[in-house]
């Protein structure tokens, strides 16, 4: 049976269909866990589902069942793409947040995973907040349903689905490499291309670490040549640099860090400015927050965070920082919002004209976001996904 | 292929059939906006959705997709009708409250209406605390997607719907059109008819003026005899009666104004006493709440409006007021909660006599919001809403 | 048309076809109001929804609609039960809260429960946290259902769905029911086993007594000998006793009381050792909430409900307890979440051995919360859930 009425489609699903998916049952939690293999297929999923979306075909896979969010964070972009991702697919979502309920680690987690889970086919977690922890909790939600589908409580192992965690944002980052893709016209056309992921200034603090650890931890496997730049202080998780180099090197790409924003933005073809908090700042406020540590505390750090970060003030991706670039082909990325300067703050990460420039480009690049999802739960759920969409359209 | 199994079915349809839909592509925010085709048309389809309810059958339209509402304030009657609008047309519900994001003007409209619309069919918003702001918002909303479609952004472009703004309640007063076809017999029956739409008293403040704006504007087009009743301070926006006027005079009917709550009952066939906020007073709140003013602000206007509105204790519906009316086959309209004398008030809109005889007409009367919410969505997401129902019955 | 390709499923799905309904068009609030008949077909439908889920089959039996959840309380396993359910039998799950909106008794509920119920099939409340009120409002509710059903205001009966109120917990018990069944093979292998339903000491006060209560108003019923063993003060509402020790009668079982934990624990097959508030406690709760009465009052209530707790810190379910059981074959039951010695508190309801022990078990038990619910739903809107049941596989 093939899918002849929905133009270009058909080769895709062949792809996917000669795959052999080592996901089935299992997470979506990092990136760097994944084999390349599955990763393309994951991009090709994005791209039937994106083109099924496009010519308003049902693909209800599931019968029936929930879609659970858990976010630590207040969210509408991630919110909304997973809740997006959860129609297309025929789920139900429902929310779990602290405000209605009581989550929390040890015996909690294990229990409440399972009875959120009885006809529960996924559950994406946000959890960027407290470093050293969004991970670990995630691996806990996952052993739970393990030992829980093992012993015939549930009928189906739900995938734990990474909304954001302290290590890696893979449905970002994910979302952002197919935007390079339809960009460059292929993944192959992504080799030795410069990447400059490098931070920026912003006025406000807590930011985390996961979109550029996910850039470059996703992007040195395709060739490319990523630089990471920042200022002295606002180091990413070391043992992930080391992942970026050896991935670089796997794929024949290249990685290179520095301190100046110039450095990095100098011949590159795709620039990612954004900012992060320093590296102690959030080690800090994880301690505190775990601590209950008072509002007092909390507010010192911030003040103490915001005079560092002010130090760098011409961290900002502007006209003179993209004439470095090479010129009339660079792409700027963003996740979303941007402190702009002038516009959602007096200095920020970047100039209005420069965003502006760029603006219906981010909102290109967000719009993979949903399918991303959607793709990853298709693998986590599906042994053999091109069957199960092939029978649904 | 005819619907036979639904009696009474078909000849709407075919009406419906032959229209040519201007609506396709764009947003429902005014009902003076709309061609008087336009609202027989969005009535017929009301009456069809109806049916195809009673009788138990299938209308998801839409493969999959979202529909999301943002209300500005908290609301169960029409959230529950857009969330019903919704899974009637297969559709998943998603809110957006600024409980869980932050929604404000400017930039980030423009960028969290796409955000939020990847996957999204219809937007539902109720904004109308601000005078003189929610309907430029739904307006910039509705520029916003009209961006993001013609760039390719959005594969859909999303339909805002009016759950209620600063002008116009175009849910309510079209429910409360089909109300009166439904009790009348028929939209011609209308002509000729006297509807009194009157200020009631009150001791509650900051009510919209949406209400009696949005019957004034709608009722006018059918030729009824329209009388606005209201103590001096408490007008309604002035190019609102100046559209109701015009459209008097268009449709053969009449637009009357007075200060006297006898006058406007006087050989009424319909009623509609609703207490509503005076208008430098809601002017006046929306400059404190947009200035971040203070709770003592607030409260120092609140107990100046509820002085003023304590000078009108007598404009309440009863009895005698009834008496007055042309007795026996007058109507009695309410869009709910009321505020009744000596149940939910002391003193209020409408005594309890005559709120508990016509209780039941009034849960008669909401019951249509549903449907007119689907019907907006089907007409602006479809060219030819028969054509796709029939499809789908 | 038999559904010959689940397995096992025929001669369930011929029962339920024999069986005839007297719950159409009704609620479900309490299991004591019905038939034992049709909590045998209940189970049968718990066991039929389970094996189609099983079988990824898809059940969704309405074509659109709303499931309403209202709950006075914060709840993680009834609204995820809840939800599961809705999304099973193809229902739009719309939370009523109070935090979103306001519900209150009287006139109010009356408007409201209509105006939430347009398209919707199901209401599931939960109203545990005043004695003497939960029952009474969801009866309140079921009778403005009922006025506006006959009145053709609503197009259906939305069925009211008691999901734990100040007497009974019917989807919990039921739940437990269907484990007991599981786990002794079959429902008549019941008769004669004795299950000991014990207070259990535990450092958190104001626990609803409804676990108990329909604990006690269930097992009775299928000649179980139950054994309801609690501390002076602890007492349960009377006239549940007195159904309790009628209905054991009636079944060939046995009811009996006592002040001591180890009686209870004595030759048990089936222990079920939880806590709950002492009634008067109870009572004086519900007096200071219902008269807004300050958190001074509430506070001084805990204080003096702790102390009264800690009279009773040795009803503690452990190794020496369980020594006094029907050895090697005693069931542990527990609606979770427990309050487990040394886990979550320093000394409660359960030792951390004996918990662990029984752990998936408890889970197991839980599971089938989101079916009894389903079947509930099944039983209250069609007049025939076998024949629907048929067509939708």
């Amino acid at each position: 049976m093939e899918v002849k009425t929905i133009p270009n489609i058909e080769p895709i699903m062949q792809k996917i269909s000669a795959f052999k998916n080592p996901l089935y049952n299992r997470d979506f939690l990092l990136t760097w866990e994944q084999e390349e293999t599955t990763l393309r297929i994951l991009l090709d999923l994005v791209e039937v589902l994106e083109l099924i979306h496009k010519h308003g075909r049902r693909v209800s896979v599931f019968p029936h069942g929930l879609a659970v969010s858990i976010f630590r964070d207040k969210s509408t972009r991630t919110r909304f793409s997973f809740a997006s991702a959860a129609s297309l697919l025929g789920l139900a979502l429902q929310e779990l947040d602290e405000t209605k309920t009581q989550i929390a680690h040890g015996e909690t987690v294990r229990e409440t995973a399972t009875m959120i889970s009885f006809l529960t086919q996924a559950i994406g977690v946000r959890d960027d907040m407290f470093i050293h922890e969004g991970h670990e909790y995630m691996q806990e939600v996952g052993h739970a349903l393990d030992e829980s589908f093992l012993e015939g409580i549930l009928p189906q192992r739900p995938a734990v689905i990474n909304l954001q965690c302290d290590r890696d944002h893979p449905t970002q980052s994910l979302a952002d490499l197919k935007h390079l893709i339809n960009h460059f016209g292929g993944i192959e056309e992504l080799r030795g291309k410069k990447l400059a992921m490098t931070w920026a200034y912003s006025p406000s603090y807590g930011k985390p670490l996961s979109v550029p650890q996910g850039i470059i931890g996703l992007m040195t496997r395709f060739g490319m040549e990523v630089t990471l730049a920042h200022p002295q202080g606002y180091e990413l998780l070391p043992d992930i640099i080391d992942i970026a180099k050896k991935q670089a090197q796997q794929s024949g790409g290249a990685f290179h860090q520095t301190q100046s924003m110039q450095e990095a933005f100098s011949d590159a073809d795709v620039v990612y400015p954004k900012s992060w908090a320093p590296f102690n700042v959030m080690e800090e406020r994880s301690q505190i927050l775990k601590g209950g540590g008072g509002e007092a505390a909390l507010n010192q750090l911030e003040k103490r965070c915001l005079q560092q970060n002010a130090n760098y003030q011409d961290w900002e991706c502007n006209q003179e920082k993209m004439a470095l670039t090479r010129k009339g082909a660079v792409l700027y990325l963003h996740c979303l919002p941007a402190d702009i300067s002038g516009v959602s703050c007096r200095q920020g990460e970047v100039s209005a004209d420069i965003f502006n420039r760029y603006r219906l480009m981010t909102y290109h690049e967000a719009s993979h976001k949903p399918y991303v999802i959607a793709a990853m739960i298709l693998l986590t759920r599906f042994s053999d996904p091109a069957k199960v969409l092939r029978h649904c359209l």
